[in-house]
């Protein structure tokens, strides 16, 4: 049996929110409690989980390709992942194969004693630093980017590991949140940009360092702040202690986190995720409205925004479009003359209520734009007259390398032709995005964004690339491994 | 690995359905039709799925527990079922138990060659019938009440297969409607009262026979009719014969389709299954409304109705729940002090939309009770000033015995107290559910329910069950096993 | 990972044994002592293996494909299979093909309660009889012939199992041992001719029923003696009861079982088969020595004989083929270059006793000829002088239709030329077979074997068939199913 | 289903060899290749196996848990390890837990390359040389002894890989053979004392080394000599180069290979380890010869020297002692009443060669005694008169630390008692053990046992450690991991 996770076409047509990070420090079933918040982040990567525990004697680890519930399903498993504090690790690979070596948390045995590192991000000069710690007789065992921080730590001659991290993490350039755990302490960083979120949170008396809040919603836990860009918290048996041990810069947090990659349910930075997808549809309505009969989204990911826009617009809402929960695994390749199969597996036509109006469809991007032109022709043949799309976001015109994982520039619709065009490809009567302008009102910023000093990294809208690329500008390519992934 | 899928809170606390059935005759790729029109049908159906293909020489089949796409997902298993006609079978137990030897399709040989059966439905003397057959020598291979009738067939003197099987179902008494294949045709056959669904479509040149029209859209294939309540219709290479077998009775669809089972892009019996469920909703709001800030669905089940009350209300939808797509598998049990966990693994409140206000909170029905009161603990906890849950169906107080797995009536929360009580229990300032007579005109029955004959089988909400009870009022008690199933 | 068992090239030129089995009543833990009791019978069949307990309320059963120490390995499979009596059986397929619900016991529920049946043997009417039923409406659930048996009990109006079981019995044809368990009792039976082996046991006050006393060592039972052809044994908690519920007829024990099949510390009908075993190797010098300098046996089955040749000639004894004892399951498939692979995956040849000395190589029969043939390669390869083959028992000239998996005449190299085309084609200098009288002698018939009354089945050696073969000789082939098996 | 395989009585009662390395340079199917020699060498080490293969521009590796003819069964595993230089490796722990990461070949990617390596031995430095790395920053990604070397090869400054390893050795203590794969080169190495075998064979044009000649016959390749001991040869493509980079000292091949581990058709060090086990058993008959009927090997460690015992004494043979060829896995764990139960699932008495007579035992060697008292108390049990045994090696008073798999002292029966407690404690009517210089002389040196240069390792045997203990001596402890290890 494949225990590859499913690229069913709908997927395919996404971009890829690249991992959800999970540390409590201070309870009893510590592991329990990580399985259920990596559960709350599942949306933030579904290829593979891992814990590890430490029962202030040795540590334990589980770390598996699948999802969550799976991944920690048995109980001979919880129960062996014995300890009062622990992290967790969902995997979207961004960087490396989905192979059982590369999944996370990444645990080594240094001469300080055990470290376990889980990572949300990406660095951009990882391809240099390998190279040199390769030629030091540095030997990796993953084709994670994060092993270089544990090399670099073991590496360090400094007395203490937070110590030691601290140095290492200023010999790499990226935008990262990680959680760490140590024989002492639980600790947690983030870059200096703050591109991608970490929360503190307080279950009892136990502190959760987690992705986003709805990983403590589930557990009961209370939402305390958002860790600060370039902040390191140190949590161990005294408490909490906070740090700033990087340069302190511009706050660049990541707006797709709005767009697309938060569950809406989750406070992202002190806005609710689903409120903010309600005002970019109402943006979107106010800038590009359309006469209609019905608003309908794409569901999952357009509900809110089509809410919002119906709500602006005051035209009706309807489920046009139904989706199929039970898709599971990777599924019969169907023969020839069964066509567009791909993207009815997922969904279909709700035919009584388009048959004979005017759509608005509502998406929240598009990336290469092959499921929209099938979901447009889809509706159509449903009897829709009109179909408009309106996508509630800037067209995504360049891809990202801090922690998602995005098709190259070749492959982003946006990147090669103008609306008119894709509108054209699409086969819609008509078709906008929102304005940048429109996304930075709608997550709060009223007079839109600042040219010279952008509140948010939109470098996959602007190509305004916040953390400088050190390995494509330098042309460190990654060397060609001589050893060929080898299978689980 | 445990093979059988998950039991979750909110799974646990619906009814469900039974089966779904898909045939096929006069194509290439028959099973593959067949994997799609299943995997169409899943909500049909999860705990198993079943193929059975004929290419003019022999049988193939492939039967298995879990979801169609990972029954079905492997090429060599699709290359294996050859032939022009198939059938498919989707289980949800609701008579034997789990275990592969009750899988649909049954498959039997006989002195006139291969028969092959899916049955959505339940028979009600199967017990009664069954103890007579083993009296005679039979040998029954698996505990499904579908088994007994290809013993009546295989017992036949009739020299054609199709008058064999009228022959046997008339020695039978229950709601069914099945498919067969034989070595020259492919059979549909609904029960007199036509208390199950079953549809004719047509795909290019071929038949298809299948529980609901979404089976039909998923590969293109147009809708035909519904088959007629006591039709059966045989389809071979001449084409398609309609016969009515048995004596004609008045039509007794089961109305619980369209509260719950089917899918909302069916049309079911002529209706759209997603605007029955707004028109119930209205219905709702009209007879029971109330004072309120926003309308949120429980989901997924109450979103239809939730969107029709919110428009006839006019009040604002709002998606005050959140529902995690990743529940998977069984998952880990956790410890005493992580209370509330169940309904918090598939839900979360979103809290954006919640706090400060007065919810109407729309669910379909109330089975047990038991997710209802956790829901609505859970909309309190965030912040709700009032909640007042509104169902969009009579009480249900009755068990099916015609295909559904309904909980016996000592569990059922209707059944045991009255609505004050229901309130009180699950905690909400007020509750209402939809009137029998506005259920009725939701499906088009403008003048409600016909007291002395009734226009739908509604025996769940009014005990007035339309199919003899043979074996309960006769005291047909299932005979204890001498064998323990033998797991897998 | 494909669940069948390996078909290495030597196993491959064997005849194989067909089925072991077992039962005990009067035990706790019989489930433990019968999977022992399989696990000293594995040499009897390798494909699958199979128990059914009794606990005094309902029957407890798990079979499966593999080895007996896989198939019950695991703590909660025993666990499952209480009670105090209990049946078994290793099967080698000899009829139906090698699928789960082939595997043995069967198990039925019948009117008068469950019934379990394993069998080792072969019916020779089985495709007439079970024509017959499927006339009649019966079902089958599987390709054994050993089904019919349980389909004619359940027919039978006795009212009681063993005297259905006798009813049945009377109406097949075929050389067959079984064990059957009821709700009240351990039936042992034996056909008149008593072709196959069945001996009765003790243990403490428990008594047990097997093919072979190997069975009953490994647990510490008692042997107390062979059941008699023809004859019936019921044990019940009232002890055990002895019939003769068939007309009686001359004895006619297998008399493969001694040349090959029986282990070499078995004791068959009276005589110890390792005993029987060297003293074919005596008369097989005294029939045709040869001078030679070393006595080399085909590992392991001509251990014994070449043991009792070395003696008789004086010849030394050495192993000078050695076996690889790790061969597993199925092994890669060499290339084209890497030649004569087969045989050296299991066995090499032992330069330091071959080179420069002319070789007695022994066996105890010769099927198709091609290990032997690979095997003398291997020997003159390294060096041997001269090789002078002596097989332990006449040549194989005919297949085996009474429950031993043998290949079709056309196969056998002895039914295709005489010896010395075979010598020819093996490539040795001489060759030479046991006689018929000399076999005889060596099974303790001092006078040879009586033409007209011959004391044991030698069918396979003489093509004198004891038992009437019905099937073949009237034409009922097996009639082609119209259902491929489903794979497991 | 646990992945482990089998420790049943009388292999725990053992001493295990440790690993079969196998390395081929020069042939298309290099890895087929491999997997034929690991298959030969499966006596060697039979809980893990690995190949990896070179195809001139990438490796390729398959390392599992298992059999080698299971871990290479699938064509698709075969089809991946492309190439015309392999290295392949058996391995039964001796350091490390077997677990997947631990089994070898080892791969690293350094600077220069990939590099693979398989060992055979054991480090008397490890722990010493692991800490110092571990200081200096090093990531162990196993617990195995052979990582050191790996680490010490990417941290070696010289420019190619073969005085990189040169100098890696260099700085390690212990036995080892070994062999390696470069991007250009097949290594092989023996350490100065040569305590662990490895042999140089051809195939047609290709260089083969490998622990055991049986494994050059498999594949029909030619024995061309051993490895010298301090040798290093480097297969190229330009053909073979020798170099003698450590400084020579005494040849101490371990002695135990003649006594237990060589496969008995192998030629080890220039003899044949049969025809020595023969000549032990005659010097026992000489040393220690009894009056008695029937000489009986315990299976079947013991059937060589018996036969060179029966041989010498004159007294005849005998096979009393039955072994079940089909042990697999664990089995089940049968209940308290089912006694001696351990020996009996994998032997037999055969009793009709025991009754009534006086027995000599013959094994190998005795090392903790539960498996000969066992066997013995079985073989009196069959109706033995007398049981003397004879082991034909001098009794185990140490535990090896060069790469065997020993008990502790603690529990060596002969290095707790005298020959007379261990013929009580055994049961038998007399024991005796070869003497060392009779075991010398078995393997061809006249005059004994050398007392100041002895000619061979035999530690075991009497406590003369030819290399230096450094982490016992020194104290060097394993460090307790703070991981404890991830199941597979």
């Amino acid at each position: 049996m494949t225990r590859f996770l499913p690229r069913l076409p709908f997927d395919d047509d996404r971009m890829k929110e690249e991992c959800g990070v999970f540390g409590i420090f201070g309870t009893s079933d510590a592991a329990a409690h990580t399985a259920l918040g990596l559960h709350a982040l599942q949306h933030r990567g579904q290829e593979a989980a891992g814990i590890v525990a430490f029962d202030d004697n040795q540590f334990h680890v589980h770390r598996s390709l699948g999802l969550v519930s799976d991944v920690f399903a048995s109980e001979a498993v919880m129960d062996r992942l014995k300890g009062h504090a622990a992290i967790g690790h969902n995997r979207y690979a961004t960087t490396g194969a989905t192979v059982l070596r590369n999944v996370q948390p990444i645990f080594v045995e240094t001469d300080m004693g055990g470290l376990a590192i889980a990572h949300n991000g990406n660095l951009t000069n990882a391809h240099q630093v390998r190279q040199d710690l390769v030629k030091q007789g540095a030997i990796f065992q993953s084709t994670a980017d994060t092993e270089i921080i544990v090399h670099l730590v073991a590496r360090s001659d400094m007395n203490d590991m937070a110590g030691r991290l601290v140095e290492a993490l200023k010999q790499v350039v990226g935008a990262y949140s990680l959680v760490a755990l140590t024989e002492h302490a639980l600790i947690g960083v983030r870059d200096p940009l703050g591109v991608r979120p970490l929360v503190l949170g307080k279950l009892d008396g136990a502190y959760v360092l987690t992705s986003e809040t709805c990983a403590l919603d589930i557990m009961g836990a209370t939402f305390e702040r958002d860790i600060e860009p370039g902040e390191m918290v140190i949590i161990d048996g005294d408490g909490l202690q906070s740090f700033h041990p990087f340069t302190p810069d511009q706050h660049r947090f990541c707006v797709f986190e709005y767009i697309y990659f938060a569950r809406p349910d989750s406070q992202v930075e002190g806005l609710n995720a689903y409120e903010v997808r309600k005002f970019m549809g109402g943006e979107l309505a106010r800038e590009s409205g359309v006469p209609a009969d019905v608003v309908v989204p794409v569901p999952d990911s357009g509900v809110p925004a089509a809410l919002g826009y119906a709500e602006e617009a005051n035209i009706p809402f309807a489920l046009g479009i139904i989706r199929n929960h039970y898709v599971g695994r990777t599924f019969i390749q169907p023969s020839q003359h069964i066509r567009h199969l791909g993207v009815k597996l997922k969904h279909n036509a709700n035919r009584g209520e388009l048959a004979g109006k005017r759509v608005v469809l509502i998406d929240d991007s598009i990336v290469r734009g092959t499921t929209s032109t099938k979901i447009v022709a889809m509706v159509r043949d449903a009897g829709a007259t009109e179909v408009h799309m309106r996508i509630a976001s800037p067209p995504t015109t360049h891809s990202c390398f801090y922690g998602v994982d995005t098709p190259s520039r070749e492959e982003l619709l946006a990147a090669q032709m103008d609306v008119a065009g894709m509108a054209e490809l699409i086969g819609v009567d008509s078709l906008a995005f929102l304005t940048v302008d429109g996304l930075y009102r709608a997550v709060g910023e009223a007079d839109g964004r600042r040219i010279n000093e952008p509140q948010y990294c939109d470098a996959c809208l602007t190509g305004d690339y916040p953390v400088p690329l050190v390995d494509r500008d330098g042309g460190y390519g990654s060397r060609q491994l001589s050893l060929l992934d080898e299978p689980i």
